[in-house]
């Protein structure tokens, strides 16, 4: 049956979703400083509503969001305002974000909505996708160095390929052959090439729901990813 | 459980979604100049998979479709490329689209996608939402006012304020009070703004997909709800 | 005497302009839709004389239009406000628009006025000029195609760098060699050139009056070339 | 008979145009650094007809023009390349430009030319309506600072309000109620605005023209008008 | 005599610069973290001379600096190429940057840096100046969310007002009364205004300086001032 | 000690400064015209304090500059109004614009002040910088090309190279190897380049204080170095 497919592919992503966020041993320290009772003030400038009034199989995501990640993520509170926009919202993003198919590592795929959320001044996504990017690439800096301008960013020719293409899609350029050879002379191939634009794409939607409910990131994607790793020495350069 | 929360919303609303196209005795005369048997060559960038090959709920989803409208958008092949992207792609778009609650028409949500399409210049979205808008609207020249220049289009001051804050989210400027206020002062409430936003955000993701696949409209989108209805002399103003 | 070259040149293009708009044997259709007695009330936002009180040649050209073409563009109504810039704009538009000469179609022509029109966002000039189009090319879909992006419209490579030249001018960009060049590699010379960038120059102009005015295209014109010609198979690619 | 109305209107403003160029004894001061029987070689990038071979009425204008001005602007060269549209660009620039009704004065107009070519980057415009103006107004200084800014030159409300609807104009601007209100409020009416824009909308295609061309401003032009006059210190404010 | 206002000036001024950025026995840690003896590859794309090459007085203001502030910013060793213009540069920054009178702050002071340069996208600007903003703010925040995007940072009418007249400034935007107004109607008076508009002045020149060199922060500006305070829950809001 | 690099540095450039406005006995006639005794009303929107207030340094530079100039522009009076930053604007001033070293001559150096000041809508700079270049080249109409649109100006391959690095670097343009690699191939180096970038980056800080202070150019600017010289037929091309 048709919806079969549907209920496969939303549960299990939504699952592993946040799971990088908890850093061994570090949940309980994160949680002392963000679990309040009364939610903040300011994640949404629609309501959120209380956990008791969401549909159970929201209300199962987010709790298990929670325990994995250390902490709920905002963008969880405020799509709930519309249940089933939640749904494939997070359905949808799961299926681009968290693919472990194709040319492209969750690192690359965070960094290409880091450059694209900048482009369109999305609070949230930058600030989030930040953090994300720091936990999967181990690089405390690149994200911000890609926020401020990603032309000048200390990346590898394949990384700044990758993220041209990704802003060409972010400004809805008209999209050439041209295009397509620019990833294929750093080695992505044609589904890379949809992995890579796909993103963007749906950046542009998510930015723009985020300025829409003016979106307020965790504190803790500030700092997420910043401290040094033990015995590392890595983001000096 | 869970997802069948997602099943329940995902099927029924295919359902309808391009029911209006067809109108009564009209689909044999339409069929008689597009039914081919080997596919148009230009409908996307990317491989169309013969319907022998797809996922069986998206066959059907793709059937119904074609039975109810007449003809077999071209946004429903270019996208079967990636099945779980068409799943999460139309289940949000159904539930944008398809809704009949709220302070929006289903003409308004498809003036509001013509205005925004423009704006990122995609043709098949600007092809293809013009015509259902001439149909929802039965109004044949509107949809190409706003696609060149909404600001003097024949719109409504309702409609005027829908496109100015549709516009604001497309351009992903930074959404503030005052535009819910102007909003506001037309009779939307926050609930449409939403509505209204999420439109223009969704589409924003709609005309990307567009630009990566090159997806090319259906050549009825371009003549569909020009035609003057039978008694009808409303074109003439 | 210097006068009579004037003459000669203004009269005799006058009499052609709208010709091709009148099919065989379809004048009495669309006139039946659209000759109220009554002027429709938003032509422009500067009075339109009555017909009565206009100079004898401005008013034997509109007759001659009407006759022609089956009704009488906007356009006429709208300048004839000003009865001597009424006379040196059609007499420019005619030197450029109806000519038989050099390496541009008359469809090429409309074409530009269409890619240039959009780029202005000017109503009148992309819907009169777009149904001009479809009328000599005898292609249903192009004009709309080039009006929502000519980058991506079904072009050859001379139509594309035909436009790509017209932009260039539209944009006031300043002209170089090479865009000359650009030219000369499909096939266009010095003198094409200048007609390409004189027609982008004419509407350029033509296209801030109908701003200024607030000119409104005939409903006539949203419609016109679309059909399909008996015993054409056209549209469909 | 029609084109008698052409006849009489091209002819004498002709005459007319560059009459004031020519200060009072001033010209054979002028004539004695400018007239080399070689044409400059870099009036335009289009070929200068020799005069021998031009029609009779251009050749008439243009001899005209020099007697009366002091020496021949490089447009009249530029544009006899095609004598058809030498015509038509000349009478309408005189219907524009040398009028002595309605509320706009000669160094009105000419502000306007140069505030919108400077937004066109157009060299001839700039250089030789900026002399106009210096002429006209017998200001050596404005036409320069609204060259570089418009809004921090030292204008008159009035003029302020001129140059911003011709600005508006010449961007192609939506023009709507509101322009025409703010000119109402310095009291321009609605022929003045009719004036001012069409002035802008006649320099959008000037200038595209000059871009065409490369059309080159005569050396004169840089200097007229700057040096003091007689008994006048009006340049020190 | 006349020089020694400028000898007054400039040192005392070099001497407080980056005090702030020790903090009470934390030079210790940081220092561990980054004093190799080996220059960064990657400071600048001109060469930076070697300590004993340098000039006594700009050696003496960096050694005072790093032992001041734990470490030595890039900026320094990137200007030292051009000795003269290096000192006119940190006399011309102490001026504007260290000054304890008028109504603005020194965090006050680096957030107009942080928000201007992030226009400009300037790499080192944006992340020293929010390092420092960080630190004299002691919110931790407050900058990243300029950073992204002023518009809807959580500043007071205060902040937001002062930034929307240096971002005016650094986009070079003619500046009139309406915005010395709008800063008043916050309490800034024309000092402020001063002050505000010569900061962001200055970094328009000095963003510049960063691209032209290729500046590349420190990597300690990264992570100062985001650590939570002893005692402080601050960051938490 | 420190602080005598810097005395050293900033007087002996002051004294040079505006020396090349002085033209063999043409000073007396030209003070005939400015020298009231009150300030004009419009040099600047800030208090110009009066000579005898003004720290001694600062009124010997500007005794100094008229004595040999003729006449004092406006920029020290505007700036006294904070001597501190008077001070360290024109030694950096200096320090770029009055060296012999390199590649670059005065007159490249006015040029690139000319043209960038354009972009940034400048008055000041522009007027008076143009009048520099006038004088410093001896070409008396390319500066005034060069603010319309230094792209079609007559300038030498080498000249236009320079300007497009100097824009490159106006609109803070993310410098990268390939803009070095343009300048090396007209001729300049990397401290040519270190020149270019330079002066386009202090005239952002400059051009952006004469918009807060609406700097006013002297009424001599306008004219200086456009008159033929004696025996000189310069200005004829």
């Amino acid at each position: 049956m048709a919806g079969s497919g549907h209920l496969k592919l939303l549960r299990p992503a939504a699952f592993y979703m946040f799971a990088p966020l908890r850093p061994a041993g570090g949940r309980a320290a994160v949680k002392a400083t963000f679990c309040t009772t009364a939610p903040p003030p300011s994640i949404s400038r629609y309501p959120v509503p209380p956990k008791k009034d969401l549909p159970e199989d929201i209300a199962a995501v987010m709790e298990e969001v929670e325990t994995k990640g250390g902490f709920l993520p905002n963008v969880f509170k405020a799509l709930s305002h519309r249940p089933a926009e939640f749904r494939t919202f997070f359905a949808y993003y799961n299926e681009l974000m968290n693919k472990e198919t194709g040319g492209l590592t969750k690192a690359d795929r965070e960094l290409i909505v880091v450059a694209t959320s900048m482009h369109n001044q999305c609070l949230y996504c930058v600030v989030s996708h930040s953090a994300l990017h720091r936990i999967y690439s181990k690089k405390p800096t690149l994200a911000d160095q890609v926020a401020v301008n990603y032309q000048n960013a200390e990346l590898s020719p394949r990384e700044l390929a990758m993220l041209d293409f990704a802003l060409a899609v972010c400004r809805s350029d008209t999209i050439t052959d041209q295009h397509f050879l620019s990833l294929e002379e750093v080695g992505f191939d044609r589904e890379d090439a949809w992995d890579i634009g796909a993103i963007a794409a749906f950046f542009a939607l998510s930015n723009r729901m985020a300025h829409i409910t003016d979106m307020r990131p965790n504190v803790e994607f500030y700092t997420l990813g910043r401290v040094a790793r033990p015995k590392g020495d890595g983001g000096s350069k």
